[in-house]
């Protein structure tokens, strides 16, 4: 799974039908400092994850395997918000 | 998923027999904002995206999750038009 | 699926026995203009393409959904042989 | 598989709920001698590594061929810790 | 599929129990000239192939397609030992 920071929405009027009421959120990567990396993706939310938190994402056909996502055409899902870090015996990032 | 803009259409006459009625088009991956990076793929279109359009793709086995390419060798896949992106409160595309 | 072009074949006699008969071509990644990058990989054939056209290429898990590499341990296909590609109204590529 | 070298460990309270009891651990990508190269991905822990030490990690729906990530939305996973890595005749790495 | 060069083994005593009795080993990426990239991954050998030689790897899901890799956490299969490469007319790689 990679890190990455929520830093907006994505709104589509125009869907494919098979995904109705997904939540899209822009994820920016990071590293484990929650430093971005300017490398932009769009992610599915079913976490509420909030504006700014760091979250893992699950990518390709792993990010359907959920109740909601299941054969949908998703390739990305937040599967977590990050609350710390530890690198090295030291916390590199808290919420 | 990833961002892109539709720049254009790819024609292929002489295609393997599963894929038949595919409109390939082509994309430049884009930012949050549009700008595109010259880094092209092809990406089967259901949802009738139009020419400079920003659009959400689908890679992977998650293209295939759909009726139309249930089965099919498609790897990436339109699932959605963008209308609007925000980003830290701002709105940085709209359509 | 990323265009590429056919620049070679790739022979092996010692192969997995899973996959036999198998066409194997050397591929040169190119952009829509088929001005390659020097960036190769080896996918299966089963449009016969021909040295130097320019072709659609689907990876992973969908090059393995045709009756011929079902099952089989093949992750890049060739999907389709290029005609054309027009990029904003102007042909930008003509076989 | 790639190698990569557990640096740290990953905390998140609120997740998708059907990852539970999961242990991330942070790794950062190495080469052949477990020299990092500051690319860091998140893997699920089913063999439990340690501190410091090199693993094997297995990457998209593979990561999910094991009773304990079927079905999950995991897209990395720790198949085995490296004890030795012989290159070109020489002991490049050594547990 | 990808072209690499075989350049040592990769030893595991503690390994994810779904996997028994592999081989892994140690590949340097190469391009058709078998000439190297100094970037590793580490594969499952199904072929016996030798220190040296150039192997054609598939990946992904892809390298669960045999018996003996079905429902194994693999993401990297050698399919195949390369006897011969022809670039444009011209034999570039011959074991």
């Amino acid at each position: 799974m990679i890190l990455g920071k929520v830093v907006g929405t994505v709104v589509c009027n125009k869907k494919n039908d098979s995904i109705s009421g997904a939540r899209y959120l822009l994820i920016d990567k990071c590293n484990q400092q929650c430093v971005t990396k300017g490398d932009y993706l769009v992610a599915l939310d079913l976490v509420s994850a909030g504006n700014g938190e760091m979250v893992i994402i699950s990518e390709s056909s792993s990010a359907r395997e959920t109740e909601d996502t299941f054969n949908k055409p998703v390739d990305a899902l937040i599967v977590g918000i990050v609350d710390l870090i530890d690198e090295n015996e030291t916390i590199v990032y808290k919420k």
